[in-house]
């Protein structure tokens, strides 16, 4: 994928990743535009300017390859390498992230997850030992973490981040629901629960009456 | 707000809430375009749009009343009536529903979790109790749950969806990671955790290096 490729479509990229791979799953090995548009609420033209932009794959007439297709977005996404990643709070968003069913599929490997509770720490996470948070400096000295799972109260939030930058860890995925100062060179993904607990909300005040 | 509001606006309704929310907490009591754009990366003129959109809120020069822009985002949102939630899965994610800080202030009301898992039943998460998942159809003969929030195993979501409808429940918060089918008069907002992880992967194999 070469060129300016708007915000728009990588916003799209795990969902088509998310339907082909379903769709490998079900033994699919063609697919349409029409069919794909249908599955993920796009028009066809929508779904051919998408993949044109990601590098030019269909075949005018015969579709797309699902296992070619999948295996080029999952490229594009930086899911054909695996992450480290370490979590911090063992709370239950940190162990919901830990046990995810499909992160470790794609690559994200959890390495350890630090906590401040003497009763979490030294039990087992998603597969991996819980470590005490000011063991948080020793452990990113000897290890690499390309990713940190922010999972702390709002208030720790800050202070864990700026420990992480310290440490070297360059990626964040936060939980936390406050925004958080960061440096340039640190990238920063917030997760919203509460965007998207509003849009239902939204949906049911301005359902349509029938 | 009548008329026709774009996807694109919806789904920036949240960010704005939020904002205004904080701004509020921090005892901010008016804010221009340029600094609520500043705050939430759109353009000044794209943050008059969308609040014009809303419902023509903002003086000339006088920038927005914080605390009326939030109240009335927030009755958009539908957030100014409470709604009653029951929970399917009292696991992390479960658990992390039902304790979020921010759920109970919106009005997102848990009244009730429901388990299979018989050392859980008779528990309290998040100031409801646990009742066996086989109470399901009683306690919806007795109670009205206006939103059911679907944190069970994949590979049982779709029954469990399947008998929250036939109960009466016409808006589900889904995170089990997979599609599911629902009549139409059934409203359905999916929470893919992995959509924002890949994006995070996105933009770490995308870096810029400086």
């Amino acid at each position: 994928m070469s060129g300016y490729v708007s915000d728009a479509v990588i916003r799209r990229l795990p969902g088509y990743y998310r339907h082909l791979r379903e769709l490998e799953a079900a033994g699919v090995r063609q697919i349409s535009s029409q069919e794909l548009g249908r599955r993920m609420q796009l028009t066809p033209s929508q779904i051919r300017q998408d993949i044109n932009c990601f590098g030019g794959f269909g075949r005018q007439g015969y579709g797309y390859t699902v296992s070619d297709l999948k295996e080029h977005i999952g490229d594009i996404l930086g899911l054909s390498q695996p992450h480290r990643v370490i979590i911090l709070g063992a709370g239950n968003i940190g162990g919901a992230v830990a046990n995810y069913p499909t992160f470790a599929r794609e690559g994200f490997q959890t390495q350890a997850v630090f906590d401040i509770d003497e009763e979490k720490i030294g039990t087992n996470v998603g597969g991996a030992e819980v470590l005490p948070m000011t063991a948080l400096e020793e452990y990113l000295k000897e290890h690499t973490a390309d990713i940190a799972v922010l999972a702390v109260p709002a208030r720790e939030a800050q202070t864990a981040l700026d420990r992480l930058y310290i440490g070297g860890v360059r990626a964040v995925w936060n939980f936390a629901p406050t925004d958080l100062n960061h440096p340039e060179d640190m990238i920063v993904v917030n997760v919203h629960l509460s965007d998207s607990l509003q849009i239902l909300s939204y949906r049911m005040a301005h359902r349509r009456t029938e």
